[in-house]
């Protein structure tokens, strides 16, 4: 057994001797990684139940659980952070138990043996930073249309005219024709231009009114002029924003799953 | 250091140590868990960093890669099965660089320090079963009306109706109204009387013809004269059946973000 005040670690442990480190971690809030033979069984909007087989449990400080098994990304069975423990040592077993409490479920993991298990203090405190591609800022805007301005309704996106592909287009408030480019740099001439050749090409196919906007996190100072010449738009967003809309939407998806019946 | 052929675990090892037990493993398709200081680097639809910490890198023996800090269910990068590894020992660190070649993305989870380092071959093959509630059911039709028939469009669910709550209810593919109850279990005259009700309800108040659908894995023999003499129909329908449909909703969410731009 290496123990010390960052790290503990059993392998092939008997059953008590696990136990206690499971206790311990939990009651320390310590991350808790547990390898062995287990069965899962889960209570709440659903039922699931998995059969017995070698996996890993990960406990973390915050009470969030899951549970791999050897193959797959996604976790075969979690619980949110926040979940109360409850372990139980029997004769051939332990018995670990999350609950959580709104809505109600309950998370069974049940060991009849141990290959592994590490209680270990983390220390994390580095910054996640997540920066969007232009593709990224385009599925931003229409995921929150508002981004570019209230009341716009994107139409379509990456749409094919000649010269090239219009980044967004939509309908805004008013019922004019949108036409959006996207940079995720200081837009410089060049954007302005490639705007205006868009333009160009669908003013002579539209019947509505017209409108082009340019977004980026920043217009170069020399080419607000011809911007205005041209008679096209700056709308200022940061790559960062969209980022963070795109990863704010994914996590909303996943909560629909998990909260729907909340 | 103990070493068996099913579970090899350094706990603070040199970064040499550690970076040997790496590529053993990764070469043998064991399942490795290191604990340690790291950052990661991901480049591929988006970009992101995640400065110095200390966290869980996971590698499963199917190439699937997740880096789980120690708060929060969800990783914090990951990358699916079927990513090639690169391990690169320098003076001051390990860097374990993940490749997936379709869409293009990479992981660099860059190691100073190594906690502890494990590598076990898990033997996993219990089946895992989900078990669908009636809730479940009503929101599988719902995300796939198709599992009630074709053309069906459902309206509300779960709606208060006297004597009170119709399960799901909507319009079907020639304009009527379709009020339907579900069961998880074997429906009996009980199930049938009850949908009768509700039928008897919102008569008086439906513009458009009616028609109730009773919904359950199978329905007892001594109620189908029943439910024709009442003008009743019944779909059957696997509770099982609706917990995949679920699951696959939840997937296809999930996949959503992750291959949008693939």
């Amino acid at each position: 057994m290496h123990k010390q005040n960052k790290l503990m670690v059993l392998t092939n442990p008997k059953l008590a001797e696990a136990a206690a480190i499971i206790e311990k971690a939990i009651a320390e809030r310590r991350t808790l990684i547990i390898a062995g033979k287990c069965q899962v069984r889960y209570t709440g909007r659903a039922k699931s139940t998995l059969e017995p087989g070698e996996r890993i449990l990960i406990i973390k400080e915050d009470g969030s659980l899951l549970v791999h098994r050897p193959f797959g990304y996604e976790p075969v069975n979690w619980q949110p952070s926040g979940s109360i423990f409850h372990i139980q040592t029997k004769a051939e077993a332990i018995e670990v138990h999350a609950v959580r409490q709104k809505p109600r479920e309950n998370v069974r993991v049940i060991f009849n043996e141990v290959l592994m298990v590490s209680a270990i203090s983390l220390n994390d405190s580095g910054e996640f930073s997540l920066h969007a591609s232009e593709k990224e800022m385009h599925r931003a805007i229409l995921a929150k249309p508002s981004l570019l301005e209230d009341g716009f309704t994107p139409i379509s996106y990456e749409k094919k005219v000649e010269p090239g592909f219009v980044d967004v287009y939509g309908v805004d408030k008013n019922g004019k024709l949108v036409v959006v480019e996207v940079k995720r740099k200081t837009a410089g001439k060049e954007a302005v231009l490639q705007l205006a050749k868009y333009i160009d090409a669908i003013k002579g196919k539209a019947e509505r009114e017209l409108r082009g906007v340019l977004v980026a996190p920043s217009l170069g100072n020399d080419v607000q002029r011809l911007l205005v010449t041209l008679g096209l738009e700056f709308k200022a967003l940061d790559p960062k924003k969209c980022a963070k809309v795109l990863k704010e939407d994914r996590n909303a998806k996943l909560e629909t799953f998990f909260k729907v019946d909340s």
